[in-house]
């Protein structure tokens, strides 16, 4: 469709790689991160200790939404203001950020140590959350 | 040091954040994927199907050595040249590639089905590895 987003292509079949092909920058699992912790509306995401841009917030709520990850639906009307959640394709990211938090604990200096619900989380149990 | 590229700056403590700092890009996890499956010199590298453009690659595995992921280690003399190897630190980033894995297989229509070896695999048998 004109003036829409082409879709990045895929590098190859190796589902490695189709991982990064669609979440492969810094910002994209934050946003993720935060619709985990319950984060649903674009102030939200804003407030964030890492500052995401504006319009990179705008682009990645845009992607992720057309690759059915996040799916909007309006929470207010003049102006329409929209929340965002997750749906089950994106709760399926959850044991990616929990690996990567893993990491983090065993290799980064300073890295806060994650809250217990965010380790005993389950991707069933975020499909399960209103 | 003079010349040397500064270390990416964190942009929170966050352990997620602190991760996608470091390994945020389309092509770092790609390099470690390579690393799992026994690759080691330069040109095996390239070989890989995503064609990782040179100048890329050379960036990553000098990243990569500096926070001590992998260590380079010369296998011929004029002109040296270096294989690369993962530390105990890039073995524990096999987790992460294994939860991204699961994830494509159930949402990226045509995505391979990784080898039986390669879900098997633990951090600890990496490290075991010669």
């Amino acid at each position: 469709m004109a003036g829409k987003r082409k879709r990045a292509l895929q590098r190859s079949a190796c589902p490695i790689a189709n991982t990064l092909d669609l979440f492969g920058d810094k910002w994209t699992l934050i946003v993720i991160r935060d619709l985990i912790a319950g984060k649903r509306r674009y102030g939200e995401f804003q407030s964030s200790p890492e500052k995401i841009p504006s319009n990179i917030l705008a682009d990645r709520l845009r992607q992720l939404e057309q690759i059915a990850v996040i799916r909007k639906m309006p929470y207010q009307r003049r102006p329409v203001r929209y929340e965002y959640h997750l749906t089950e394709k994106g709760a399926d990211l959850l044991p990616i950020l929990q690996a990567m938090t893993k990491w983090s604990g065993q290799h980064v200096a300073g890295s806060w140590t994650p809250p217990t619900w965010f380790e005993a989380l389950t991707p069933e149990s975020l499909k399960r959350r209103k």
